[in-house]
């Protein structure tokens, strides 16, 4: 299955926090401060659309791995498998 | 009976859960987070017009199966059917 | 008594539920969410006029059926027959 | 004394509602929803001036009655008559 | 000493209720609703500069008899007088 | 230690109300209106970007004497002298 | 690791409170205000892009010692060493 997010939206593939560990870079620390997470961007949407008719260009692409807030998104399960649906907005930087 | 959604909503026919679990694609987890649902876009608006006078096109058309947030819309039964109304932006994305 | 809204407003003449279920085309189910209401559009402003100076045309007009959320606009009585004066925006689309 | 309302507002005798009944035009029904009330308008101010730099023209002017909400304006009372001062935009509709 | 109001504040010398009493104009009913008061524009910003890098022209100038809301504004006192300062928009009108 | 505010903050050197007894002008009175305080403007940012790509000119420069909010901005200490830094649009007059 | 943060995004290497007590230049008294801290700029975003689909220039670059509101911005470990993600808009200043 298939999924085209719309506008400025992406799909991301979640990565599990054993995963995180293993690839050792980041380490979210225990503290009240909103902790990012680590993903994969799997389908990129077109891009926003102004006011003024204008289209504005996505900053991520497919394949990009990316730290975004723990609470982003929307989480879908597509065959099995966990993603998250968010705005290009919500995303903090790519990481790699 | 005929519904033509004004500017940039759009008229969904809700897939069931039941529907869902035939088609085996997207499975809901039991979390915190907002869950989507599926639907097919019955009928679109003609789009949303900017301050600048500008019409915004819609990225969705007929016949599209989209996902939306659980809480998205206004339901609406028309002929015994159960539909939402919903704004554009309230679509997450596009599958098939 | 003639009534002329301002802006983008519009005039809706409410259908009692008696005469929906005569209609029989919508009926509205017992959820926890929004339910849309059937109206006839009596009279419109003349357009909301933006930021830019520009005008934004109307998408209805005098006499269409339209669908609108439960609580929206402000009811007012002329010579015994209950009306609704709402912005366009929360008209959700045009039936029949 | 003369009061000369700035930007898009505009200064309105109300009408008792004995003079309503009097009219006999418009009843408000006793409902939850927020209820209407008629008024002249006395005075207009120049109109409101966009972020563009473009003055917005008044839709009302010196004489018409006017439908707005229950709770619309700041209350003035000038030479023993009581008048109320609100933005345009609190206006729902010319009547007459 | 001199005040200088930035942007679209005015400088307000305020009415004490004595004074409107002894002009006789407005009266200020006993109700629920905000009671505008009285007061005299003792200087004025440069005003406004939009989005569009447009200066918006003041309504009011020096000299002015306003009418604001009783809430409105900053109090000052400058060599012992009782001042307001507050953004234009928070005037209703030139009254006199 | 040099500080460089960033867009349209300013870098302010609160005045003590010592110090502004000493210079007698502005008494702030015990009311439950928002008191502003004096400072003296050390540093201000470039000015603010709109969205336009437009550069806002700053209205204040450094030395201006000037009234704000009791709560506006931030505060610093720079080498045992406090200060506060705040946008431009809390600062309500120059004075002197 | 790398991170390259999005639009007007910064990575902010936090500067501990002893290493802010050995420069001895800024002090953070104890008050009710919000209390800013410094850190060093690590890297920056390409920059906002407006609703107009023009990019806003980065006031801050690679290697800037700022300060920011002590909550602001997502804390991130990489490789062990504590960063911050934030806007730009949250820097107060370029202190040096």
């Amino acid at each position: 299955m298939k999924v085209k997010p719309l506008s400025d939206r992406v799909l991301i593939k979640t990565l599990e926090p054993e995963q995180e560990s293993k690839k050792g870079g980041i380490i979210i620390p225990d503290t009240a401060k909103e902790k990012p997470q680590q993903g994969e961007v799997i389908e990129v949407g077109p891009g926003r659309v102004t006011e003024e008719g204008k289209k504005i260009e996505m900053e991520v692409k497919k394949g990009d791995k990316v730290l975004y807030g723990k609470y982003s998104g929307t989480e879908v399960t597509i065959d099995g498998v966990e993603y998250l649906i968010m705005r290009e907005s919500d995303i903090l930087a790519i990481i790699g």
